[in-house]
């Protein structure tokens, strides 16, 4: 079993920035990815929705013998990972809850320096994922010391999807976004989507510049790696496949055009063959 | 019959511009306006799901006996009108052939001045919408001489539902966008997607600051208008009601918080209230 794949899905291919982050950290691991492109955005749908896409994208991947699922989709996570959990007889890792760990850990950090406003979390997301306060729960569950300022920035995605990552339109729709973030003195900034760790240098520099000193950024796709790793590692999953870095296994329900363009943005590398199938 | 409603149908709210202006155009007339908000983007599903669709929201304004339909989408105007006028007992209107046959007659008008590259015609429009090539197509049916040159513009979408109509995000986006229609030297420019009315001050103005003179803008809702209004004229069908503009009846399939903000953007003026039904 620990030469399987890691099966990692997404309404679309933002979630390939959380690709990237595993394949730098597990570089020996194989993956098999699944953008669900004919369908995206789940944000839109209704949760029953969401529910039977996500069933129909795990389905997908149980297929393929996967030994863990990552869900690399904010709304999918909110809605969908108990549910996977329960139903499933494998470890399933959402976005959300490695987030908001992560957020806690430097809040408390901050606050331990004394820092102003250490108590506070920003969180950067979707207008539907900010809604759902689905952020703010995972944090409460943590935690009922910090407080969460949720920032809708929905211009960010498409800035990602046209590739506007550097230059003048990005910088000021970014500064827009984190005017209210670091008026409330927020010690930590959390990327809730998957698309925005694409934007990352732009974020932190933006941030650093509003509030004078550095602001932390919790980009999930790290920290999704780190809690795969670790659990990997407990459930004796590691891959002992040679150390050459494995082919990516790319799936998706829709190839469109931009697809090459978009994939690489979020890999961070040429994205390799790709297979459509229907769903 | 004449007493009937107008019915108007989009994917979502951007329709509205439409409605905006034939209430300009047509004071007197009833309107229904049905916005799928559940299912939008249309742009994104296949051509069948399109069609479905378009015939599923052309069954509720019947349902309402309205006199004659308006396709507020391009979408669903590049692939729906020629079905509908096929299959419906009224007269059907999509904002494509208005928008392309104002653009023709501008284009001509400039060539007779003698200006240069006045044969060409410059498109906006949603990445589906530019490479569906219908303007190309409808433009082609009219007249053989003209050019179109698409330029897909994904960030005016967002841009409008985000609110951000001046400035300098709104100025730089529309600067690049419209630098190869400027430079290819367009006589016209299309605003070929329901949401860049919203827009259509600040894009005049950068057409103008670019080119060093002012380009003739062809917002469709009003082309739509004037062909709604000589179609109601041809076939008797104009309002002979009291003199008061009739409320406006707004129907959604799903109504979403930002909902009375988005319409009041588009219609330029405040939300009636709205019915919202399942489809």
């Amino acid at each position: 079993m620990s030469d399987a794949p890691l099966g990692v899905f997404d309404s679309g291919l933002g979630g390939l920035t959380v690709v990237r982050a595993l394949r730098s950290r597990l570089p020996r691991e194989r993956i098999v990815y699944l953008g669900d492109t004919a369908r995206v955005p789940y944000g839109t749908r209704s949760s029953d929705t969401v529910l039977r896409y996500a069933r129909g994208c795990a389905g997908v991947l149980m297929k393929r013998r996967v030994k863990a699922l990552v869900i690399a989709c904010n709304t999918a996570s909110a809605v969908a990972v108990d549910m996977l959990r329960a139903e499933l007889d494998l470890p399933v890792v959402g976005v959300i809850e490695p987030g908001a760990r992560a957020a806690v850990a430097l809040a408390n950090l901050a606050e331990k320096e004394g820092r102003a406003g250490a108590g506070r979390i920003g969180v950067l997301g979707t207008p539907r994922t900010i809604a759902s306060g689905a952020y703010a729960r995972a944090v409460a569950a943590l935690s009922t010391r910090h407080e969460v300022i949720g920032q809708a920035a929905p211009l960010l995605v498409p800035l990602v999807e046209e590739g506007w990552l550097d230059g003048d339109v990005p910088r000021l729709a970014v500064e827009r976004y984190l005017r209210p973030l670091i008026d409330a003195n927020v010690s930590v900034i959390v990327l809730g989507c998957t698309h925005y760790p694409v934007l990352k240098d732009v974020i932190a520099r933006v941030a650093a510049d509003m509030a004078g000193h550095d602001v932390a950024i919790v980009d999930s796709g790290e920290v999704v790696a780190q809690t795969v790793a670790a659990l990997l590692d407990e459930r004796a999953l590691v891959s002992h496949a040679a150390a050459a870095v494995p082919p990516l296994e790319l799936v998706v329900t829709d190839l469109t055009a931009s697809f090459s363009q978009m994939a690489e943005r979020c890999l961070g590398a040429a994205a390799p063959n790709v297979e459509e199938i229907d769903l």
